[in-house]
């Protein structure tokens, strides 16, 4: 038997909670309000059936060849133009679904050790992609509005300790829903520029907005002092994995250098399949009834909440969009206890401790309410009720 | 100005050489014999075009969703059967290209400083893998069958600093088109267990010999002390990014949260696509194909080589498949320099110095003759020869 050698990251790589409780999931039967897989409904396979025909037709040998780390110039210009602060193509770069923007970002900016500033709680594929760079992680205060802005002097270091960034999911965050108000995000940018901490932008949901768009991008305030990222998953489609990030042009170069040594480049042929679904503004037309439908959904567990889970002490948040709520179960109980029960009575969530950096509360959960379908959704939180009240 | 501070990793990383050289290559009218990209004649766009058709009407929802890190069950069993020894399907990983195995393999088994073994000279994007976890890279000798199997001990390393592993690329090398003979694979199998040293097997280029398959894999003859790599880059379409590794069941869950981490999982379309026209043993009608095309070329750049450059002292290598040779400069001169004069006579290459780790011989460089045609590869070594005329 060969003796391998794990590297130290090694030792701290675990499988992802989040991972191990879909598996349970899989049971035949069973309603996921866990996973934050987006509605198959909401996938445009004609579109993309018509697109993959057009590209594989029209430029099939480009399409199936290698191609530049940046990514499909075409693609990089419609990235730019659809973001709401002046963006030069240049520093778009493609990813391989936005998870792979937070492995460059930890690659280039992380040495062992270093500080990273997160929300409470926190993107727990974020502490994974940072994990293999050994940083110290550190959460800062975040109240239903997002990071509060006077804990960041506490938390932000000094000399060498010096956060090397703060990482932020503004919009119908995950795991908990929340925005951040337009006064915080103000707040928010100031106080980063006076400490002199870069931001880090993580914008998956932002365009799953119910009634009225999130305020504007951080990095829209201060695009030298951020770097942004943003993905196609949830208003196209997470199987392609197409994702981008926006970064200031003297970190570009090294992201950029991280890229090609991770995969080279995003798939060719899916960029120029998405680069063809968008054309003559295909988002537009499309994107409303992602929103429409996931309002739908997520008022439909809305009133299942205060119709099962109210009489039992059971507290949560109405998300202004996105995929998630984040509940919390009276004092005394555990989510991570709860879930067992839960999936006897056929029913999944997430326990919010996974998504903490430090001291997790174990009495949160996140619920997904998009990949279950309505009538899915209240008998769910029907059955979430029956399992607390058998746990309480 | 916000003021960001890299990651110590982030200095060491720098432009790819060969991606610099291929920017210079865009040039109108060069023929270029230095980057490594498939002839797009090879694509089988028709096949692609059917199978994209066929996964979205019949299974588009799942093709366009999330899916598991390992990869597509289908994908993975497929693979498992192409292989030549007995793989189980649970120890395949696909991935995002080969070139993301690499990047896996390096977060999973180097520590800053740890030791790694590669030959001389070896695959740059490798190196580029490597480099963020910040290794110290040793070149083993290695003669025109490969490493030299003697020089294994005195490069090993004891105690701390054994090697992690040997990163071993046997079949058409990339650079040079080398591969390793039977009898060097045994002796290195059999050195490498006596030194308890794990293999890094790369196998992009092994399913494109000439006349007769290459030996066996050296992972076939110790799979517990080996992770095999391969890609369908070449043998179906790189811009699908698709690749798989197959590592030892103790070092696997490691090397799977690595890429969970890294990018989630590879695009699911992608793998459904691929898995959907390897049906019916589509691989054993279409390879045969690429394989006579590159024989053909090959033997035409090696005709233009007997006919422009032997009467200018430059030597070169025969390869028995794959994509690449290997050329050696007359004494004095030096690729590097060759390169701008080959440019103004509308060709370009690799100049070597780039793959090797440590002292890289300024008289070499590697040539590619899959991407040109017979007639561009003619009138492109009738090029390189005036440009060495004029620079001797």
């Amino acid at each position: 038997m060969t003796a391998w050698t794990l590297a130290q990251r090694a030792a701290q790589m675990n499988p992802s909670v989040i991972r191990e409780i879909l598996k349970v999931t899989e049971k035949p039967g069973i309603i996921s309000l866990a996973g934050g897989l987006p509605s198959p409904q909401t996938f445009p396979i004609d579109a993309f059936a018509q697109a993959a025909a057009r590209v594989l037709a029209d430029e099939g040998a480009a399409a199936l060849q290698y191609a530049a780390s940046e990514g499909h110039a075409p693609l990089r210009q419609a990235v730019a133009d659809l973001l709401p602060w002046d963006v030069d193509p240049e520093q778009v770069l493609i990813t391989t679904g936005s998870q792979q923007a937070l492995d460059l970002v930890a690659k280039v900016l992380i040495d062992e050790g270093s500080r990273v500033l997160v929300e409470t709680p926190t993107y727990l594929g974020a502490l994974q992609a940072f994990a293999p760079m050994q940083p110290q992680v550190v959460a800062v205060d975040s109240d239903d509005d997002g990071i509060v802005v006077e804990d960041l002097a506490a938390k932000v270091g000094t000399g060498a300790d010096q956060a090397r960034f703060l990482y932020v999911l503004p919009n119908f965050q995950n795991p908990t829903g929340r925005t951040m108000t337009e006064a915080r995000r103000q707040q928010l940018a100031e106080r980063a520029a006076e400490l002199d901490l870069p931001l880090v932008e993580d914008n998956p949901y932002g365009d799953l907005w119910f009634d009225q768009p999130p305020p504007k991008p951080l990095t829209a305030r201060n695009p030298e002092g951020s770097i942004y990222m943003g993905s196609f998953s949830k208003v196209l489609a997470p199987g392609l994995r197409l994702g981008f990030l926006v970064a200031p042009r003297h970190i570009y170069p090294k992201l950029l250098q991280a890229k090609q040594a991770a995969d080279l480049h995003t798939p060719s042929f899916n960029q120029r399949l998405v680069t063809e679904v968008m054309k003559d503004g295909f988002l537009e037309r499309h994107v409303p009834g992602i929103r429409q439908l996931y309002k739908r959904q997520c008022e439909a567990m809305l009133a299942a909440l205060d119709e099962h889970l109210r009489p039992l002490g059971v507290s949560w948040n109405r998300p202004a969009g996105g995929m998630f709520l984040w509940l919390r179960l009276p004092e005394g109980m555990s989510a991570l206890e709860l879930l067992p029960r839960a999936v006897e009575h056929n029913v999944a969530f997430v326990p919010g401790a996974a998504f903490y950096a430090q001291d997790g509360d174990p009495r949160t959960l996140r619920l997904s309410f998009v990949t279950a379908s309505e009538a899915q959704i209240r008998t769910g939180i029907a059955a979430l009720a029956a399992a607390i009240r058998q746990t309480a």
